[in-house]
């Protein structure tokens, strides 16, 4: 059994696994933070996000001398094997934790220094050849690393979730085109309306979702604005004059974001207003999609006692006691991730709150719960797509069963006889169980009866989107 | 025109309308709060609790010799009118307002005041007699009236709304009776499932009222711990000894509910708890509420094209093009009413969470977003049960063509031929759009299909609960 | 006492007050919904945006050839008086309303036909000669009337919310230009970071609350696009073609918002996304805006047993039992409608959710609810620039003691002789109860404390911003 | 590379990897249901919880005459292990799924009969000797299996939420011993207002959390109602007379909860209340939790710079940048943990209002949140009872020096000089600097001034609780 390794620092001397390459702020944070068993490792974008923070920032403190080649080459060098997606099992701190993000940044620092004291033939815990703070970390601050990385991870979300949708988007408007001729009941407050082509409502899904990947693409450019070079509240102490720009120009090259430096770097330091505004759209994008799948279960209803305009593909049994049955499960668990996404923004608004003078503390369940939603999200309709939409079929003949049934082509008829004859018209027939056409000679006045009848079958049939 | 009345206290002198029975603080607090234009008297029952506070402490002073009979006297004359719903006009700040609470209890100790003086022969404003905090608040804080008096006027806004549920309650298990021979399809996630009978349904609408109000006759405990005597932060200082349970004990007689002291007074001071529960149970009977109300525009839905099993009564016209529309609008308006209450609870929430150190400040939007909710909840179940319930008409025919259309006999005989044949067997009936009963020779094999007949012809019907 | 009015529609005759100039839809809707007390005449944009509707349908049923000039110009003046501001005391319908705002439409249309029908010199309720629902109402649904009138109303409120931001940014920068020269203690966590000025500070509120106008502007422009012209469900029927560019041209220019159409009729016609995201941007305002009241009654606490380097204006007694107390009443209200909207934006998302199908019935409450954070938006930040940010005033003493006392210095020395020894000295002043400077000699070595001298003594003071 | 099982259904065959020891219907939802990446197992409460319910109905069947000894003695002895903890890595479907449950309640019963298949020396996926549904779900439906599995696994995690609960109360009250001498300036609205004890403060903190204590007493007890018998949607069909009490009447004995069956199965199929209500509870601790961080963090606010009247135990090193500075990480964590208790409330709360006719389909994003919540909320307790609460230090010098230099006991004088009189007295000693005592002779009349020092100087201390 091999000895634990001893590490000292201003709280004084702890003991770290012999194999762990973090140093004594991580292996405190561990202890500190036994919430959630999950480690920030969880989101790999946000592991990516740091390394690509370090690298820009040692490659500029070399720019402006403060780092020699040597320490620049291996801190750039770890951040690369990062990058290419080696060492995330060394980020253990938990997701959830106190600090305002120190405690990941120092996990970055100190397995970032220790790996480099490996490439450099040094022992691990040997930081007078490459520390933590005084190298890594050098002329940064959680303050403005932490906002910076976790803008960036989010951004590395955003292609796969706006992939999604317009995977799923295409699905609905491929729906579309093959559901125009069906036509069927257009309902409003569940009640029989006017008529309307299924193509049509699937067209609408599909268009709503496109309006959200606009929304996503205008509120992500709110992320692209970091406080990199703010240093400790925005103040820029300790920073080298330029640090900044510098080091947001290495970081654009690096991630391939079009980031922008912010214009008030003590705003920026303690505001999570983009945060705010983004998983606001995921909530949006939420809400929508949760009615979607509540109408796709609507009209799916049945077999025998629903509505069933549509048939979804059955993707598993849907009873351990009804044989046969089956249930429209994927919409089901789309709507529960959009409770998620929903609930999820209201942790975001209390963090985002809770911020206090010059920082805000809670940026960590921020992170977590945004990127939790968003991979939740892309997950989700990727499987709506796949396993549900794309292979919808509609019940042509039930959908014009219930149309022909209707009393719905009334409304027409209000423009030709008036509001009120075509309200008669209507109470008439369905108080009498009548078709539309068989109750116009009963209900109305000769006249009205008979342009009723000619614009019944010889009119338009009724103005359909 | 009538001069302005001046009056000074530590901020100044300060002009206030001739007619105005209220003083320099509430006339301050008019031009700090222009807020939402709604006053305090929008709420009688805070009125009243006021009054009721202001009694129990002015009897309470007297009681211990700190108040004299004539001023007792008169206090406790004018909080009798105000008991008896005179003089609320004068109530006048904000209903959203800065100070925990301070500008109304100082509205109702200077409206106390002035009333008394004039009652007394003396004018309005002449302090020496009568005054707002040294005779009116005494031995008092807002720390303590304000919370007091908060949980009272909650209080008294419960037993009409316990009467709206009771009544609501009542309309379900009365159509439940009605209903209860009629056999429908019992439907899991909006799929056929097994037989069921409506009467059933509307029992369980009624149980889940009926739970409600037990719930909220539980959490209305919690409201009836009151720190009255613990003045300032719940030290207690200023009162005299025994002030607190005596003036509960008047508290008690005055307004007729069984109030007890709280047990810790710091602690008291500055919890929500109560609240946040109470908030909470109001926020269920909104969820339960709103899931019935779409349950019950799921099954009206038509009258054609929809599920159909239910008829609500018309109350007006659906549509201002669509002739003879009628729409399920008092089910509409209760969902948003529930909605309403599960925002408020929200509110709630956040306000509760921002107390700090001896005091929450942001009481005086809890208690009007809690009174908020009860007053719609209370008006919203009063109108669905009178206007919608209990003229909830069965469609028998209906709801019977379903069921015979249906598959959802095939459980019961799961038990008799083996989920598998049974699956199978359901299968082959919505496939070929038969009956279950003529699917059972083509489906089965011949052993199955006899057993199966004569299951679907002599078996029980459905352990119909 | 005079005789009522009766009325007849399909639901059968009704009686309505003899000088109401409504008719019988908007009097059951009276009937039925007696939830709030508050009619929708409480929000005048609205009343304002109805007419404006009405007028623009009413010209371009006229440029189609679908109404007489004389019908034409009686409607028009009859919407001009109203958009004057007259008649809004006939809009009587609760702002809690079932069916999807049919009774606010029809409480228009009613209304407009009435007193058409007066000017026209005809008897109120002789509908032959101007017609609610034929006349007023022609080629319109509520389903496209009333989604067009309450994003006008929400346009029409967004002017006085921009200006009361406006107002507080610039209080926030002109307090920032007179507090540039304060130095105070930036913290982070509660806990002291490194030196800052009280202006820099007060400049971020400022360009937060900028930040803010800006998505205020991106958001609203998402409630520009209206869905006239689409009626029943967005189909279109029973309007003229061409009805709809030309009724939102006409719009336009009778309101002044460049409105444009919606290009999916039938998704226009249900979703709520634009309320969604602009709901979520006064969330965004709430969460900001409580995030530095929080903070500016942090930095007035006391005032001498807090932190105190900031002093706001007294408005009012902050007690009373506490002689001379003052409280930050004025941002202690703003906190609270803070709070109510971000629970009012729950509200929103509940209802924006529950859309079913080819409408969303709950539109209702999201408007009531908008408008009411809105309202209160804008009256809380008045009030909070008038009469407590244009007023505040730095301690100037309280500030420079405390920085002086502080350590926070010791940030700057870490790049000087390294973030452990910096570490070292800071520990052993804050445990020795020493300065800075005078921790230097005791907790470092010969070297270190050399530097450190000099650094502290000359070097630059603080990367301030 | 061992050749795959295949198993078929009602949907046809599917692929399960040949050491998997569930069926088809499991193999399904994990293709259906890729969402978290994260399984049942992750909650053992669960799984053991729903081995208890499988166990029970064993056994009943059996003592009803439904099972075969041997079919009843293998599933029993499965279920033994599974209660023992063994076999949990079978449990895999997602813990977001559609399907209302089904899916993991296929899971228990397909991973049971397949065990059971071993251990009676069968092939796995031999069903005709042991089969999933008409074995081992005999007599049960999802709809009554997955309600009452669900309600177990949340009060088998109660005892730990509860200890931790009471660890974090006693600590509160163990310090509040210690730190009664300690007298400190009391603060409404972060103003100065009265004395009182650090103590009484603290012990405030504890007598706040026992009072949680019993409202997760009480409210747990509605979990305890359970709905086990009523099969599919609470009809009871299938299942045997008396199976419901017998069921229950073995489950109570073997998980040691003291159940009880539901008086209306229909409305207990559907409703969520009693979840509702739980995490209303969780909601309402975390509310009172984060106040209370809130609070610790405020006091400890400094160190030279903020409040300061306590010390937190340092346990990290606070900034990457800034030497010594030590935050208060642990009440920050525990502060996002209740952020997220308030979130997953809301989630709850929308999949709760989800629920359609006679079945709630979001229950699995209920249970999940629920179990999240208390799981958090049980750790971060911890944490903060052990890492910060038991080792807070008083900075009694601190406390005394600002109590002494406030103005705080000029609301004793009240009663003794009038509200007005003391009022001038409090404005003229912070106006001029000067103590309360050096305030007296200039501001007051010299009757005034003499009683008042008489009161200051031999009045009692000032209420303190």
């Amino acid at each position: 059994m091999t000895a634990m390794r001893m590490e000292t620092d201003g709280l004084g001397t702890i003991e770290i696994a012999p194999d762990a390459v973090w140093g004594s702020q991580t292996q405190r944070a561990l202890e500190n933070f036994p919430i959630t068993g999950v480690s920030i490792s969880h989101y790999p974008e946000l592991i990516v996000a740091l390394a690509a923070v370090k690298k820009a920032c040692a490659l500029t403190n070399r720019d402006l001398g403060r780092l020699s080649a040597r320490k620049t080459e291996v801190i750039a060098k770890v951040c690369d094997e990062i990058l290419d997606g080696h060492h995330h099992e060394h980020f253990v701190v938990d997701v959830m934790q106190g600090g305002a993000g120190t405690s990941t940044n120092m996990n970055a620092n100190e397995v970032i220094a220790n790996l480099g004291l490996r490439a450099l033939g040094a022992d691990i815990g040997d930081y007078g050849q490459l520390h933590p703070n005084d190298d890594v970390n050098r002329s940064q601050s959680t303050n403005d690393v932490y906002p910076t990385a976790i803008r960036l991870a989010v951004l590395a979300r955003i292609n796969p979730l706006r992939d999604a949708m317009r995977t799923l988007s295409r699905a609905f408007h491929e729906r579309a085109e093959v559901f125009d001729p069906v036509m069927k009941v257009g309902r409003t407050q569940l009640q029989d309306a006017v008529p309307m082509s299924l193509g049509a409502e699937f067209r609408g899904f599909g268009t709503t979702i496109d309006e959200d990947c606009e929304r996503l693409d205008d509120l992500s450019r709110l992320l692209m604005e970091v406080n990199l070079g703010g240093t400790a509240i925005g103040t820029g102490i300790n920073a080298p004059e330029r640090f900044g720009e510098t080091a947001i120009a290495h970081l654009c090259e690096i991630t391939g974001q079009p980031l922008v430096p912010a214009a008030d770097l003590i705003e920026a330091s303690s505001d999570l207003g983009a945060f705010v505004m983004f998983s606001g759209t995921l909530k949006r994008i939420g809400i929508k999609l949760s009615k979607i799948c509540n109408d796709i279960r609507l009209m799916s209803s049945g077999p025998r006692a629903g509505i069933g305009e549509i048939l979804l593909p059955p993707v598993q049994a849907g009873s351990s006691i009804m044989p046969g049955k089956v249930n429209p499960v994927i919409p089901e668990v789309v709507n529960q991730v959009c409770y998620q996404a929903i609930g999820n923004d209201l942790i975001v608004t209390m963090a985002a709150e809770a911020g206090q003078l010059q920082l805000n503390a809670m940026e960590p369940v921020i992170i977590h719960k945004v990127l939790e939603t968003m991979g939740s999200l892309t997950n989700a309709m990727t499987v709506l797509s796949e396993r549900c939409v794309k292979d919808i079929v509609a019940d042509e003949e039930r959908c014009r069963a219930l149309l022909e049934n209707s009393l719905v082509k009334v409304t027409e008829l209000a423009p030709v006889i008036g509001y009120e004859a075509a309200t008669k018209l209507a109470k008439y027939a369905q108080i009498n169980g009548l078709s539309l056409h068989n109750a116009v000679e009963p209900a109305l006045s000769d006249d009205q009866a008979k342009v009723s009848l000619e614009h019944l079958t010889f009119g338009h049939t009724g103005g359909v989107a």
